[in-house]
């Protein structure tokens, strides 16, 4: 129950600062009718810049319109469903989605080496890792906030970028320009500055325990990401259908687990639905399509792209909110935001020539 | 009275966040015996790199430390000595190392050319600008603070770095990529967010009027220093202890004018020495080599290393503050030092190829 609570205050914090709450989805990818042509062939150069800006923009679009919905599927304060519950039907829908824009694959083109959802051991065996990866990572959280608070732990997880770069760099092996490192380290204070509020300074007092724990938090997250691309980029020719579904599969696993662990008397007593709304609906809707926009990403991109995009995001989703719900934009999330556009700018003027 | 009042006011805003306290000094340069040689001839390109390094670490160590003895050279919190008073002696002092630094030179190499005191109109008549600038600027400073309070004002002036870059451009018509300016809206940025506290919003409450101001003022600022680096590399050839002399001598001028208008009770009635302590003698000589080294830096480099040097000192003398003064670091401070940090490394790595 204490769990529960914090994770809700988590959920809040980030939805206030409109954090990247699809975090919770990045460990599994998944498809779309829609898109499913993007997934059906090999790379073709000249479409490559087009796609990669189209799923890189969805994800943007996609990701600060959900910590709007997130904050909207609350009343008084609270959420009425079962986060858990949520979570399950999103995977659900994606895992539908996915088997939809296969079928059609398969009447258009025919079952292939490719598209056919059958696997071998040998293909299937990693896809729970970045599954487990969150596991752990959200078990690390419910000590976490033992020594910090959650919007300590909002600034906290900016580490997550810094991780990212450094294991993309180490895992695939991909190399950054001195200028884009550079990027990257703005990124990571950009966005931390735009987060500073009156009680930031509270960070700089979190015991050692507690810095070695959002340490290890980054990595993990860090890790499931990089991971997950690599995992994906392996087999550029297999379909990104089939592949998101792989992934689906463990994510409703593990979805399933923490309805039993959290909210099997929710469920039971009174029902798996209950509390929905429309909104909620709509935020489950909103999760399913910036899951596919990540895998998306992940495939035609990167997870560097992916970390841009979700900043960006996060300083769309503020200033929306000032018209949304009255927030109040800080200087310091202005001057955060001009250090977020100058990284954005850098990485693509770094560039390894 | 008032005006004297809010005039100390900012200068301990500017010695408590490390300010560019050397700003009063920027207008008019000034030569040093010790570092005479360095003025003697034309520059030769081995040793250029060198004299530049050397000039920006002096005026950097010199600036750090500025601040920090206005500190200490206050007593209960107020000064006791008039503070026009001790500007001109900063003026008289820079003006005698100037004559000393001119007189070795004129024993060992002569009188030349170039190292004669006596001028043509044609020469000095574009000296008194830069302190005109500063006298109206100075003035506006006093209207100013009707619209900004003082750690807000401390805001605004980082203005005056956007500004040194954009009339460094067009009146010294030199080139700057596209990485050093990103790299300058960095250092522009940093300063300010290392400057954050809990009040700090109040400067988006600044009426038009205050902004107007602060935008005019930051332009007279700017203007002030692009000028004077035009006037010492007008003549390049001319040593740069004449050059100072001039300067200086309408540097001089301004300050007595300011000590007949601010402090002619207080000089009549208590002496012009009244209040003195071997803090202030300290001061002032720290003062008068800043001022040297300001001028050395216009000279051998430009006012682009001039605002990075001075940005560093800031922060060098907020982190010696802390064990000096038992001051706390700031998450935001910490944050803006990064980026300043950031933007050195950009300022270097992004030179026009």
């Amino acid at each position: 129950m204490e769990y529960r609570k914090l994770k809700h205050q988590e959920e809040d914090e980030e939805a206030a600062v409109g954090g990247d709450a699809i975090e919770s989805l990045r460990g599994k990818a998944h498809s779309l009718n829609t898109v499913a042509t993007l997934g059906g062939g090999t790379a073709v150069d000249p479409s490559k810049w087009k796609r990669k800006s189209i799923v890189t923009l969805a994800l943007t679009v996609l990701t600060s319109s959900q910590a709007i919905l997130i904050v909207w599927s609350k009343r008084a304060g609270k959420y009425e469903y079962s986060v858990t519950t949520a979570n399950f039907m999103v995977e659900t829908l994606k895992c539908a989605l996915s088997v939809a824009a296969l079928s059609r694959i398969w009447r258009n083109e025919g079952v292939t080496e490719d598209n056919r959802l059958s696997t071998t051991v040998d293909e299937v065996i990693v896809y729970p890792i970045p599954a487990a990866l969150y596991l752990v990572k959200n078990l690390l959280q419910y000590y976490i906030f033992a020594y910090v608070d959650a919007p300590g732990y909002q600034i906290l997880k900016n580490l997550n970028i810094i991780s990212t770069g450094v294991l993309y760099r180490i895992i695939l092996k991909k190399k950054l320009s001195e200028i884009q490192w550079a990027a990257f380290i703005l990124l990571c204070v950009g966005c931390t500055t735009a987060q500073l509020n009156s009680n930031s300074d509270h960070v700089l007092q979190t015991p050692f325990q507690g810095w070695v724990m959002a340490i290890v938090m980054a990595l993990l997250s860090g890790f499931a990401g990089v991971y997950t691309e690599a995992i994906i980029k392996k087999r550029p020719s297999r379909n990104i259908n089939v592949q998101n579904f792989w992934l689906y599969v463990f994510g409703m696993v593990f979805n399933a687990i923490a309805i039993l662990v959290q909210d099997f008397d929710a469920v039971m007593n009174k029902g798996f639905f209950h509390g929905y709304s429309i909104i909620t609906v709509l935020m489950i809707l909103n999760h399913a399509l910036s899951g596919i926009a990540v895998s998306m990403v992940m495939k035609y991109a990167d997870n560097i792209v992916k970390v841009y995009s979700t900043s960006v995001a996060m300083l769309l989703t503020a200033v929306v909110s000032v018209f949304l719900f009255g927030f109040n934009l800080s200087l310091a999330f202005f001057l955060g935001s001009v250090v977020v556009s100058v990284a954005v700018y850098l990485h693509s003027a770094g560039k390894l020539r």
